[in-house]
């Protein structure tokens, strides 16, 4: 399948659906994006199954905090300096090129190194989602070492790793990512078509673009977005969406800690008298609670959709009186297996919680409201 | 020159001496290298002269926080790890090693990686002292790039680095550094015996094994170490060492900032009225006043020995109540030259009064309290 530029602006949108409020912006990252593919012609995105076993696949974007992306705009060079100074490290040529993650402006990484190097980008990704932490990727999570890895800062400096560790690398990258002034491109957890078969999380570029079709055509409120998005995701690896509330953003907070953003939303009904919505942030939606019941937790997803138009909202574009929905969604099914729990669920983040599904927490038949 | 495991203890002591408070505590490092030295037997100092123009000599030290070291013990292992970990990086062979500073530490990790591997140590440094950043070397004011660099961790994590500026490398290493557990091995500034020919402090190994030897057959305090040691500074490349102050501590603070120690200390003379003495730290003693007039400041040497014993005393080991004899060296001639003056003058620390060098400021002929 060619992705040509034309996709890109609903890439874009589904990405950030996806994106459960984290993964930064990506408008800047599909301007560079379009800017590329309208000068190199469409990138070929391939399924996982067309690998060869023993190709040669590193995953690439972009790591560091998303509010820097806003002001320190990402250069169309990077990622493919990125790659070739990954190349030249490990001093071998890569097969293709798969994203971190979903969310945001990685989704779009990947495409500008391909683009460039006339090689394919696989369709999927190690997250299905946004996720904050390099070890929660389903690589890792399936085995897959995070190095050799290199990272490339604005100026053209270079670090490469060697660890074994991906909570390790985790550790040291965005240290790294802190020096080099907040925001860097990666190319790391490289991977055998083989292991890459065994983790990816399938389909998720062209699903984005398909979630992007639906905002686009049917855009306005949920009334009109929900039954087109609960036909798309129940032929996903997401399987079912459930509206969770409606709702005025009456109070936001938001610092950044670690390098992270750290906050919480609390959302009141417009005009009844349902308990607020409270939502946990680190860098995307954790959990979302309705009084003191928990109704979607990490790694289930949260998204946040503007009232009237249905576009995804990205948490640090959050405001105090904003109208909007909030949707649950399953996770893909790598996610809750044990091994994906021991560094997703919600204790990984300090909840004092077990994960319990959303499917179980909100029902399998959550109504709309105006349709219920 | 042969450098056995009888000439540690001079060594570390004088490395105490040269490092102006700084360097962090050779104790450990001590222990590490007498163990190794004892297994292997002497290892080879050589003058800088007697390597090939085309010699490849890179410096190996320990970066970090020096109270972390403290803590954290030196491991043997590490110095030959990280040799072997930047041999496989750059794809050669190195001919000899070089300290990045004689102060502290620093001035054994050469030791070990040396003896390990059976090549000689250069007789030298890069700083003639301790200072507290990469930039303040000589190698690099001489035009030394900083990388190929590797830096590797107490569980052989590896990181390496790529970058022209060692400003700038200097702040990626601090950061690894940091995310590293605190204290790392690295092995940077890869130089031909040419460049090292051009910008070595030399013959600081020797010397400081010569001041270690003054202060332990003189031991007692300035009356009895003061004329052997001006005699051995006279005839070096520091030139005339000045006595700037007797007393006790009265005051000292200490808080780490930016992975620095920076502190004060402020002195009092045991029974007279002369003005306090106050002491600028940032790992190193950098700039030394009675009352408000600066009596010698970096990159000058200022070095703090306790009164009874002429021991010298690191900055982390000051107390309230030590009673200390403050003396001042000046640095060697590389350091008042323009181009080393820009990145160690006392305005690069951001003290607000331009360098003038100790003979300048304290007289050629400063007396000894009790024999003036």
């Amino acid at each position: 399948m060619k992705l040509g530029f034309e996709s890109l602006e609903d890439l874009s949108a589904g990405a950030v659906f996806l994106a459960t409020g984290g993964g930064g912006d990506p408008y800047t990252s599909y301007l560079a994006t379009l800017q590329v593919l309208k000068r190199t012609g469409p990138v070929e995105l391939i399924p996982v199954e067309d690998l060869d076993d023993d190709a040669f696949v590193p995953a690439i974007g972009g790591v560091g905090a998303p509010s820097v992306s806003l002001e320190m705009l990402p250069s169309v060079d990077d990622p493919i300096k990125a790659l070739q100074a990954f190349e030249e490290h490990v001093g071998r040529t890569v097969d293709a090129v798969v994203p971190f993650e979903i969310g945001g402006g990685n989704s779009m990484v990947p495409l500008i190194a391909a683009a460039e190097r006339g090689i394919p980008v696989v369709n999927g990704d190690g997250m299905g989602r946004a996720l904050p932490e390099a070890q929660m990727m389903t690589y890792p999570i399936a085995g897959v070492a995070p190095t050799p890895a290199v990272a490339l800062d604005y100026a053209g400096n270079r670090v490469t790793f060697s660890t074994d560790s991906t909570a390790v690398f985790e550790r040291h990258v965005r240290s790294v990512a802190a020096a080099m002034g907040g925001m860097i491109t990666t190319v790391e957890h490289p991977m055998t078509g083989r292991q890459l078969k065994s983790c990816i999380v399938p389909d998720t570029i062209s699903f984005s673009i398909e979630i992007g079709r639906i905002l686009r055509e049917f855009r306005g409120n949920a009334l009109r977005t929900f039954h087109p998005l609960r036909d798309a995701f129940a032929q996903s690896l997401y399987g079912d969406i459930f509206h969770l509330y409606t709702g005025k953003v009456v109070d936001h907070s938001s610092t950044v800690i670690g390098g992270y953003d750290i906050g919480e939303a609390v959302l009141e009904p417009f005009d009844n008298d349902t308990a607020p919505l409270k939502i946990n942030i680190k860098n995307e939606y954790l959990v979302a609670r309705i009084g003191e019941k928990v109704v979607a937790s990490v790694p289930d997803l949260i998204t946040v959709l503007d009232y009237e138009t249905s576009t995804p909202i990205n948490a640090e574009r959050l405001r105090y009186g904003q109208r909007v929905t909030v949707l649950g969604i399953g996770c893909p099914a790598f996610y809750r297996r044990d091994d994906a729990m021991a560094v997703v669920a919600p204790r990984c983040f300090g909840f004092d919680f077990d994960f319990v599904s959303i499917e179980d927490l909100t029902g399998h038949h959550q109504a709309l409201p105006g349709t219920g």
